[in-house]
């Protein structure tokens, strides 16, 4: 709170969005440093080391298609299209932030995913024989889960903060997942397969935390630029649509075989097309002659696959997965017509994605009810959630201290929401925002 | 017919386009119904139940691997992401209706799969035993199938109903369908893996019917919307892509394990590749300078994966498919040159993305060279089939005339293809009807 | 190269663009032929054939889940997406290109796959016994990869030859890359199951000498088209993306079952997860205020992939993997920055992709690695390989003998990259190049 106040006037005065030493050093350092990691820690295991045929004897295996490879692989490839394609494409509908939205994705996924099998490994897989972290098809995907929490945060700081930024969040991001993961997976022996609260609800939080940190006062210099145009909402919506189709992957990848998966992936689907409905409902409603919001359809349509996420593998029962989509697709909705507004204006929390709506609230719904199907165990799990949840809360409140120093090059209050800072673009683009700006005043004016 | 005629003054006067309590309405009764016939009738299958394990003993089945769920995953994502990447992208491609495309492909579906699952439950898979529908990935992948035929429909009226009557529209649909399936498949005992008759000429004569039905005698009133420009073909060509190399996926996912998926995959595959080449040919025959017409190429090139559907299962040698591909793509492109103009102009029929070109006509054909290479048990079929498609029509035209009610909110003949009716729009796309409806009548004037 | 300046003259004419008559006739004309040749060689091969329950009783095979389709199905449709959708929307970056992009790209895909199963299956599976080929899902992956080194080919050559001459690029292209690939693999005995030799060095230096060949001294006079516009270059990011994300399936798709298929999808998934972060700093460094450049995000961010193909399914480690994509992604962007524009102006080779820095170094460099963790047998190989490279230039002289006809219907140089040529347009755009003209001349008059 202090460190909040302390750095106010830093904001005030125009920043310098210059990355070209900082960037460069960060990219260069960190690949540099997970080489060395990797080089010290990281193997093959026994299903992708080329000793496999001795495994499969030892096992007593008879075929090549029991290697956990054929179980894993589609699945992965479909997580892996939703981390990059899928949250990337969702943030392209802002006007000028396209090039961000999907490029520093891109960035910041491939960064977190090489430190997350790190981190992950140390916790959770270090071998106590010879001190490796032996990787497999299921160490990737866990990687890319533990990435997607990150790109979830950078949906509510979307547009306010540099690459360099984003990549120091990244890295306190992975960390604190990585803790957070073995307290909740390791030591309350929760299950979450499809990590409504280990992924979604730690994920919103860290970056409503963070964008609370680093609240922009006067952000509405930059409202030109904080909505979408025509194309670019139907860009987001080649996101929207990936994360929908291949959410079923995402709840079964790491389940258990036969099944588990099988089962996951039929609770998915079908909580996902129960919340479309209600989200298009409550779109309707919300506007004085009916007329959807496209806001509402990129995301909420979303919520049911973070709320099922827990209790996809467990015997949840077709018409349960229908009631929970129902429910989120009202919350969600709900939420982004009430709650973002709120919050913005009286928690000092700028939440450009509307990650609250998507991830925080279903996520919890999905703990809850994962708790209730799950019944045994689950006594004190959300305690030490909860624990969990404000331990991360303060590795935050460290961390926006290191954010807010002013020399990550991030954009002052009246650029933000703009790929001119950090990319070359084509010239047509380069002739709007004057034209934008005039508009902008006008209107300024006419209010 | 008399229904036509007698709501044709209703057409005349300027529409209610509000939606605001019919749309939510049927969202959440439907939604909730669906909730509650899954309650009382939908279960896992042996494959998908906890049980799995013993149901293997049982079975004598050594290994996880064996759960139809490896078989049938990873072609129920491909065909799921044609479903709504797919169908839903290959309709932006009007300049000024990607919303409703995408938006509204989004919202039928997501009705749709629940209902087929439950229509085609109780047609062909109610247990006897204990009176419940029993679901696995197959049968996830049969709703997606169903659904498929209603999206097929939308394409003929695209532009020109409401949501809420493109709701109506899917619920008869999926109706028919199932009845239209079992008479198929279970009581003429046809083989249709990739689903040419019973997918696509159903899901066509059936979108067909209710644009005969809903005739408007002044679309031409809208034809300043009803193009494309630039990147909205770019957008249709997402659409067209993730068809044409996910269709061997389409005509494999429900056919027999082993030889059977893997040769209807092979005959898809080369049945699409041929297509692509007659088409090109075609559309450049068809203008005066050779140039490619964007229409042909992102609709034709898909007719070969169509017709082939109900043979690729059979020994139909990699020769049969190229043939059939061939054939298609010169039939399809020469559909969209010559028969749409004359079924708009002389039979009444408004096929918005000319949907006789790319699925009625290559699915007769489909049909036809199935039944030559399935030899047996062919006889009469395509009398019932015939049969079928008639009680089909009738039940369209009691369907036709409840669409026409003045109560669902669709537009008048000069607000057509405009997302501006059902979506707020961003700033940039609200400004540009004025400017483009000057040009147009200026344009008149000229004319 | 006498050939290169004695066609000098015809390139100052300005060109008829018409090919009405002859890219119909390319495409019936080899369609037909491609059915004859299959009709007498193709034929499915065991697995895919109807036999294949005796089969497996030959080969005491106890599961249906045994058939190589459901090892090789799923790779099969991620390297089917990138060559569509990766390398089709990787090309759409052009402001006025797009149409072509994507659409030639999917004519030349389609057709070059039928002539790669045939060229393949003579070389490498004609079946003694009966003189047929028998295809299964393995072939229609090297058919795919086959596609690929010639659509790499027309990175280089992009907005500047016509369909015509891209389809007798393609014929020869698949012809080449048959022999070379048999003289690689079959001769030599060297593996490059990700094709780091086989695929993308051949395709890059093929296409490069085409271009080089056909060098077009005025190309200046298009400037204003050659390059991009703010939405173009997201839809290139599409092409980015799925072309990323799926090269640990394109790496994977053909390398032994079990382990070596696990191994070569993580080592690639680590190689391009390091590459983007060295492209990122270098793209950062070359710009005076650190801003990053799409080009470079686009296209080096995939060289890891490139590179760690020949070697992916051997034991690299982890860490070896990514030490190839660091360097990678730094000699590629620098590649964009200092060799591109070298080639043009002293080696007289117009390189509109940029595909020598993305696939010709990055696959020289993969070679090298294979070549040095294979350490058995890889003498000699790059001799030969020289050798091969050699003999496919001496082909590429005479074809662009060839190619340089006036009768292809190709642009004249000052209106290349344009899809106007090809494709009839929305009016939208149809009235832009005018504007966009004036302003280029204004432009002009300023320097």
């Amino acid at each position: 709170m202090g460190c909040r106040q302390s750095f106010k006037q830093c904001c005030d005065r125009p920043k310098n969005t210059n990355v070209r030493i900082s960037l460069p050093a960060v990219c260069f350092v960190w690949q540099i440093a997970m080489i060395i990691l990797f080089g010290i820690f990281i193997r093959y295991d026994q299903e992708s080391d080329a000793h496999w045929t001795e495994y499969r004897k030892f096992r007593n295996i008879s075929s090549d298609i029991e290697n956990d490879f054929y179980f894993r692989y589609p699945s992965f490839q479909d997580v892996h299209v939703m981390i990059f394609v899928g949250f990337g494409f969702l943030m392209t509908f802002l006007k000028r932030y396209s090039f961000s939205a999907v490029g520093f994705n891109f960035l910041i996924a491939a960064f977190g995913l090489q430190w997350a099998l790190l981190m992950q490994g140390w916790f959770q897989s270090l071998d106590p024989m010879d001190g490796k972290i032996k990787i497999s098809m299921e160490s990737l995907i866990n990687a890319d889960f533990c990435v997607a929490s990150c790109l979830i945060a950078y949906g509510a700081v979307l547009g306010k903060l540099s690459p360099v930024q984003l990549m120091v969040m990244t890295l306190f991001g992975i960390t604190l997942y990585a803790v957070e993961e073995f307290i909740i997976l390791n030591l309350i022996h929760a299950r979450d397969a499809g990590g409504s609260m280990v992924i979604h609800t730690f994920g919103a939080y860290y970056g409503l935390s963070i964008s609370w940190m680093l609240y922009r006062p006067n952000l509405d210099q930059s409202k030109r630029l904080n909505g979408s145009v025509y194309h670019s909402d139907v860009f987001a919506m080649i996101g929207t649509l990936f994360l929908w189709m291949f959410w079923p992957s995402f709840n079964s990848a790491v389940t258990d075989h036969g099944d588990g998966q099988h089962r996951a992936a039929i609770n998915t689907y079908l909580a996902l097309a129960s919340t479309v409905l209600t989200t298009v409902a409550i779109s309707s409603l919300s506007q004085k002659t009916g007329k959807l919001d496209m806001v509402h359809i990129q995301n909420s349509t979303l919520a049911g696959g973070v709320a099922v996420g827990t209790a996809a593998e467990f015997m949840l029962m077709p018409y349960g997965s229908l009631i929970i989509g129902f429910c989120c697709g009202i919350i969600s909705t709900l939420g982004y017509i009430y709650i973002t507004p709120f919050m913005e204006k009286y928690l000092k929390i700028q939440d450009t994605c509307g990650i609250h709506n998507l991830h925080a609230m279903p996520g919890v719904i999905g703990g809850i009810v994962g708790a209730v199907t799950a019944a045994a165990a689950s006594e004190g799990k959300l305690d030490k959630n909860a624990a969990a949840m404000k331990s991360a809360q303060f590795i935050c409140f460290q961390l926006c201290c290191i954010l807010r120093m002013p020399i990550w090059g991030d954009a002052s209050d009246d650029n933000c929401f703009d790929d001119e800072l950090y990319w070359e673009l084509p010239e047509d683009e380069e002739s709007i925002p004057p034209i934008l700006e005039d508009n902008n005043h006008m209107r300024n004016r006419d209010v």
